[in-house]
């Protein structure tokens, strides 16, 4: 109806017989609850059905927490990860106070990513077959945007005296690969979502960027061990893998 | 027009005297619009006014590297706070790898709160004056959600041998002073921002997730001051206020 800027659609049976028709306010008041419903599942929520005060709290309380709970048992592996890598934030004093910072740079891109493409399939501006096209830009995205971010993040490291010019590249490197991954998976997951016939909207921006956080803790501590081996081999002890 | 089910409305001068019209037709290419700016500034990028592949690779690092710039820099305070509270974290051995977990609890409700508001707001169904009335059931949803999830926190830490119950106790409650900020702070700060004719959209979900971050490990570490002040006296040293 958009496409042709029809007011009214025939609904016919397999005969082709006119049995009733649809108008375009009702088509109007569908696409409000569809767009609340999306809206609604992009912030971590189920979709209400009705009216936010006419929500019991009981079903607020389901509707919301089924989706902390998923939230917080991938956001676990963030724990699992630091503590595997304990020894790498033993040797690198401090480095764990940065974790948040770069996790969270990670899950910004990836939910901007991941924004864009589902906006994009909900409104048929992209097409799950144009995936490469969508990840060719989105890692040149990722690369361009991480080393502005990079080289901020570089000069507020050296701000303090303290940290050493090893520590603001390890963080510099890092926003690039985090950046870049956030780009990547977050623009990637929809539609893998929707090849396997699930609401891209259900990989909800709090979702994604829970799983590139995890991912991001990885890039850090790889990060670190290459740029910072002569610190970390100082600190001595069993490095993880 | 949703409302009274009409496919045209006329357009009228100062005397009433018709000079045009607008058909629904067009109301519903405007709303699609409007929707896809809302999205996107829900996931912090500036609105792209064409479509994805259209919108050349220069203005989608402005119109993104914007927003990864405001909340980097927003963030970079969680790094400024955990540093602050440092000695709090030495005498905790193995807390700093929790705060992850925790302060993204916090944003991820927050994340919901604020959609729901912003939603809400954009479709008519909240008015500003009630906002006593969705802070007063925000915060009831704050407590009931935190406890729900400080509970699982609970035993989830236990599972660890080398965790004490007075640590459990401090992640458990300080999920619950969390995901109540989140909450209360997720759908307030909509509200104000409207209060002073901003977009309430412009509170992003991670600029609310990042402004939690921040509120969140406040919140955890004057619990584990109360809850765990034997084992921080006895590491020794000057506590931070």
């Amino acid at each position: 109806m958009a496409k042709y800027d029809l007011h009214v659609l025939p609904v016919v049976d397999e005969r082709g017989a006119l049995v009733g028709m649809v108008g375009i306010d009702e088509v109007i008041d569908a696409l409000t609850k569809e767009t609340t419903k999306e809206v609604q599942r992009l912030g971590a929520v189920e979709p209400l059905d009705v009216p936010y005060f006419q929500t019991s709290f009981a079903a607020f309380l389901r509707k919301r927490g089924v989706w902390l709970v998923i939230l917080f048992v991938e956001e676990f592996f963030t724990q699992t990860a630091l503590r595997f890598y304990d020894p790498i934030f033993e040797a690198i004093k401090g480095a764990s106070y940065y974790v948040p910072l770069l996790i969270s740079t990670g899950g910004n891109s990836g939910a901007q990513s991941s924004t864009l493409v589902i906006r994009g399939l909900a409104v048929g501006e992209l097409r799950p077959r144009d995936w490469w096209k969508i990840l060719y830009r989105e890692a040149g995205m990722g690369v361009s945007l991480g080393i502005g971010l990079g080289a901020i993040g570089f000069g507020r490291v050296l701000m303090y005296r303290d940290q050493h010019v090893d520590f603001a590249l390890t963080v510099a490197l890092t926003l690039v690969g985090i950046v870049t991954t956030g780009c990547t998976v977050g623009s990637m997951l929809p539609l893998v979502l929707r090849r396997f016939g699930v609401d891209p909207a259900t990989s909800s921006t709090p979702f994604i960027a829970s799983l590139v956080d995890v991912l991001g803790i990885i890039v850090f501590v790889h990060v670190a061990k290459v740029v910072m081996a002569s610190v970390i081999a100082a600190h001595g002890g069993p490095v993880p893998p």
